[in-house]
């Protein structure tokens, strides 16, 4: 996603500490505490301008969410989405998928959330990719035994590369949907791309995975 | 397929049992011998009128193919463009697929092709479909270890049950290809129906996958 220079961005982050967590691996195992109830904790991995994340704590009150994302020029769109909203179920980092274990204990969450991440197409950067082999590491750790990785993504050349890659992991597929917006799936939040996207009648792919 | 009446397919049978094999059973663990060669055995499931085993044929001379069509009507449809081409690597069997294992011995077969399979789109009829577990179990046991199942459609909801299907039967995606016109493989052999469905412009899917 393209970054506009915000100067005021540290600022922003600094006055908001409570909502863009600033030492997250503080916190590793005792995420509940920060939330102050045991509700399933799901993380969105890219959380880019929020729009999903804030649909998804508005539809789900008993559901904390936690979005990470690197861009701090993006973050801080998304900490001003949920600001606006209200909602005392997010929390977002501003921090790289690549920590995922830093920040988490083992088994302490129940969902893992990749949107339309970014499909890093040259063979050369696959180890990029959210869904490499890598990242399966970081997400089989943090999740629950019973725990899922929902994939939505309207490249095909990521979700391709994603079926071969999560079943050569042994992962297994609860569910794959090839056309989503096919179904009337009344459940589905839209990311700001996706709204954008499907608006053109291209295909939006979603899988469901579980170790 | 719809089905015409053929009073003539009888007789056609009877006077092509060196295309289309009487009692295939016989040649369980035996294939080799009627081809006169050693070359691996390819297996079409659902042959249909034959246009992919007679392109496949001529395109892969030292591979034989035998392919499996149930509806008596069409199978001979099938034989007259293997007797018109003149292909020598093919044989026909006018068997139902649920009979594999009584036909073929175990490690016997290279490559599995699913092509177009009957959707059998009601939850009710899903023993029907060819990538219903019962159907992995006979694949598993007539392919060698390193062989694969390579499955076509144009039908979302049956490649989306298949992607299912086949990882919770452990099994792995070689390949995932969700458009499968988009890259311009030449070695595509299209069936009758491919030929017509991807004129429209709608994805073919196809998968690769071995145990």
């Amino acid at each position: 996603m393209r970054q506009r220079n915000k100067p005021w961005a540290d600022d922003f982050l600094k006055e908001n500490a409570q909502l863009i967590i600033p030492n997250p691996s503080e916190y590793k195992g005792k995420w509940s505490t920060l939330f102050g109830n045991n509700n399933p904790i799901h993380v969105e991995v890219g959380t880019g301008k929020g729009q999903f994340i804030v649909g998804m704590a508005k539809q789900y009150p008993n559901i904390n969410f936690i979005g990470i994302e690197l861009a701090k020029s993006i973050v801080v769109t998304a900490a001003q989405k949920v600001l606006e909203a209200g909602s005392s179920n997010v929390l977002l980092l501003n921090e790289n998928a690549g920590d995922l274990v830093e920040i988490f204990a083992e088994n302490e969450v129940s969902t893992i959330y990749l949107n339309f991440s970014d499909p890093w197409p040259k063979n050369r950067h696959e180890k990029r990719r959210l869904t490499y082999k890598a990242f399966l590491d970081q997400y089989k750790t943090i999740l629950k035994q019973s725990g899922q990785v929902i994939f939505k993504t309207d490249n095909r050349g990521l979700f391709e590369y994603s079926l071969v890659s999560l079943t050569d992991y042994n992962m297994k597929l609860e569910e794959v949907n090839l056309d989503l917006h096919a179904i009337q799936d009344e459940s589905n939040i839209m990311t700001e791309y996706e709204e954008r996207f499907s608006a053109k009648g291209q295909p939006i792919y979603r899988l469901k995975a579980s170790f």
